[in-house]
């Protein structure tokens, strides 16, 4: 059976990648498992059928017969539990790249959605300039302690993991120019990531939605 | 071999049992592992010895042998993984299960920890007032949504998990009186948690630290 994934009819990123859908669609491409897309509209992630399915009526869920799933996290850590390629054989191993899916997360994205949002409701109001500055500097915490762990290895710890997937997709919401030019390496290991086949499909794929939403013929 | 858990020398939250020390406490408690617990100074958690064990210099790190995990949820997931007691044996169940984990960190708790960073460090600021109402509506929408969900179970998602071991934990952070008073079943539904003998076992082991750190000679 196909596993049916849900993304935004019209995503606010205009086909950015930047979605949440984009994190488990990058992550089936790494595991080779097909799936189709079901697309909502604003309107139909707020009603009862959705909400079924997701409480906090966001994308992306995903279902897989009876199996219905929400949070990207959540959905990333199931495939890479059940398919090879995202996670470690070695025990150990296998808990530490969790630990940085969970890492990416609850500890580097919180401070990058606080100051994205900020960019995005706050650039008007009268406290934005001098708030802005503590917004970045807690950004940049991060940056720093993940530039100086990461150090000049390929991926943050051995092979490629959903942890890797995780934190690169997190990364890339801070966009460029931004923070993230301060740390070569850091951007140098999101290049790595997009330049991945799997990343790339995953990209195009989500892209060809946003396209055909801007169509002239509204499909 | 016992493990060792990381916490505070002396909580910020004056033994509120808000640190995040007390989830893995929590955890370890509900599936019945003896642990000890290593106390860090704020000078501590920022040497290299620390930053080694945890890339972020902060609490908790678990070290079980030669495993060092960091990161409170992936390590709350790690021992219920290892143990019975906080995940259904039933694999849709177990993954729902996850699910909550993941919303808990991802979805409710960075509304609620921006409130609080605001009613810390922004409180005397000239925006404090107009900006606190959007922040408050952020919690609010996730609590309405969280307790139409919960409804009038006890639990999430059938019996209780590690899901709500960390929308408890989440929760709590919001404070009584405060948010959670508007929603009696997400009400009823932390003191459930903060009920269970596991739970004010491990409140009581971190209530015991603060108390220690403040006794007369400093022990």
């Amino acid at each position: 059976m196909t596993p049916i994934l849900t993304a935004f009819e019209r995503s606010p990123d205009r086909g950015r990648g930047l979605a949440r859908d984009m994190r488990v669609r990058w992550a089936l491409e790494e595991v080779g498992v097909a799936y189709a897309v079901r697309l909502l509209s604003f309107e139909a992630m707020k009603q009862p059928a959705h909400r079924a399915l997701h409480p906090f009526g966001q994308i992306p869920t995903y279902q897989d017969g009876d199996l219905v799933l929400f949070e990207s996290g959540a959905i990333v850590l199931h495939l890479a539990e059940h398919h090879p390629g995202l996670l470690p054989v070695d025990a150990a191993a296998r808990a530490r790249a969790i630990a940085w899916l969970f890492a990416a997360l609850n500890t580097v994205e919180p401070p990058i959605v606080e100051r994205g949002m900020a960019l995005l409701f706050e650039r008007d109001q009268p406290w934005y300039a001098e708030r802005m500055p503590m917004l970045e500097q807690r950004v940049d915490t991060r940056l720093a302690q993940l530039s100086a762990r990461l150090g000049d290895a390929d991926w943050l710890d051995g092979a490629f993991s959903a942890g890797d997937l995780m934190m690169v997709s997190v990364l890339l919401r801070l966009g460029r120019p931004g923070p993230l030019d301060a740390y070569p390496n850091l951007s140098a290991y999101v290049a790595r990531g997009e330049a991945r086949p799997a990343y790339r499909r995953a990209f195009a794929e989500q892209l060809a939605v946003f396209t055909a939403s801007q169509a002239p013929n509204g499909m």
